[in-house]
């Protein structure tokens, strides 16, 4: 097995080491199928025996076949099943597409504008990940390759939903957690939306979780957390930000109920229930983001 | 670092090698804190850099100073917080003494009794872990140093709530998961009695979840799950079996919860309401458990 730059392997192990190089977690490799350096990272996946295929950047877990709906169902369902008059969405980040397919099975949603800055992302995802990046070349779903701060900062009132769908808070990723960035988002979104971002795990809080949603509080009225556990990423147990123009994550839209009864039949993760109990927080999670009392 | 015979360690990282040898997980250690070989495993205690002390049974992560609260909190008080005339418990296992701290916050236990095979683990709680092991001398506790199935066959229709605390399904923790034995748990309860215990990862199934839930189905009349993150645990998504006789988990008893609230504030995880979240089922664990509809 060839050994790259930025990626940890030995022998046929591949290992992502992150908590200030204090805990790794790692997955036995039947086979590299891509390794490519883009202008942003180094794009690989790996076949391997335990998750299935497996998408890393710059040698962080990022999808795996075992888990991927667990992430894409929960960062899309939530928004998607609580704001009303859900037309416009947009994505940021995401190349893989696995969000992109979640929000286009709402049938009222008229677009899905996807924003990836590395264009070798939606490409492998394409070729290597069938099942996440199967609808990018849906009617309603455009793709743009470009840098997703400026893109929102050109796209006033204009999203009823935004998903980040970033890296960690660092590199080129990191102005997607700052205070400027959300300031933007809430201008992109329209009158009662909504954005939802991942926010890290809470148990080994390497990235000041509290710090993000400190800067989410600063712009939106209404700021709320929910998780779903990611077993690839480091700790597993990750939470999600909810960040309101209005709409309030535990009313689900009535309307819609009885068609996602039916739709959820056809997912792996999320239902009504399950939604309504990932944002019933534990005391830790509460603490660690500031959202609710204990 | 000694080499030990059961323990995957490469300078100075710890290693958990699970999921039939493609996945592991890696802690890194300041110090090897006590080893010693039982008559039932080899008892390890290590300082580890990212999750703090950490409790090696046979070379497996079994409780940390990170996130030890997490599984005993939620193994503890989930029956605790539902069973009517709560007067006296059982913890099977569970030497570490984590879960026995939880039960005697209450003040309506009159008595815990903990059955722990293996002596070596309560003495290195004892030693090493003083925060889990802070109620072993409580004048509520009885330590019965004997085989838990034995000592739940002699003690007919005497508990309100068993917790079942133990390592994985093999070895001789495997009859703790077997139709014979939750008969014997069944008839140890009283007559409105809940079972609780943990079964393991939805995501990397390695041990058939499904038998684990169909042997308690023949035979307890209510089997429900839920699950909390254990984050030293590999594939950290944990689930729990909560098996009734009676008591329905999202019925908490009204006469508590004004204690609880109060109580809760000293808690780092549980909460009344994320104890209702932990049974809302996402559609991966509905399957794998065979615990309600999609």
């Amino acid at each position: 097995m060839k050994m790259s730059e930025t990626t940890h392997f030995e022998g046929n192990w591949f290992s992502e080491i992150s908590y200030k190089k204090t805990y790794a977690q790692s997955f036995k490799v039947k086979e590299v199928l891509f390794r490519e350096k883009s202008p942003f990272q180094l794009v690989e996946v790996l076949d391997t025996e335990s998750v299935g295929r497996l998408l890393l950047l710059d040698g962080k877990t990022m999808v795996s076949d075992i888990d991927e709906f667990v992430y894409h169902e929960s960062i899309a369902h939530v928004p998607a099943m609580t704001v009303k008059n859900l037309k416009k969405v947009l994505v940021v980040g995401g190349g893989d597409g696995g969000a992109v397919r979640e929000f286009v099975r709402h049938p009222e949603v008229e677009s899905v504008d996807l924003v990836e800055i590395d264009d070798m992302v939606i490409e492998a995802s394409r070729k290597f990940f069938p099942g996440c990046s199967s609808a990018l070349d849906h009617p309603k779903v455009k793709i743009y390759r470009e840098d997703g701060i400026k893109f929102i900062q050109n796209n006033k009132n204009t999203y009823d939903v935004i998903v980040v769908d970033s890296t960690d808070p660092e590199d080129f990723a990191q102005g997607l957690f700052q205070e400027d960035f959300y300031r933007d988002v809430y201008d992109s979104l329209t009158e009662n939306g909504v954005l939802t971002a991942q926010t890290e795990n809470p148990f080994l809080d390497e990235f000041n979780i509290k710090g993000i949603y400190d800067n989410l509080r600063k712009v939106f009225p209404k700021v709320y957390s929910y998780n779903a556990p990611i077993v690839i990423y480091p700790g597993c147990f990750w939470t999600f930000a909810y960040a309101s123009k209005g709409p309030n994550p535990l009313e689900l839209n009535p309307e819609k109920i009885s068609w996602m009864k039916e739709q959820q039949k056809t997912l792996q993760w999320y239902n009504c229930d399950w939604h309504k109990g990932a944002f019933a927080l534990s005391n830790l999670q509460k603490k660690i983001t500031g959202v609710g009392e204990v």
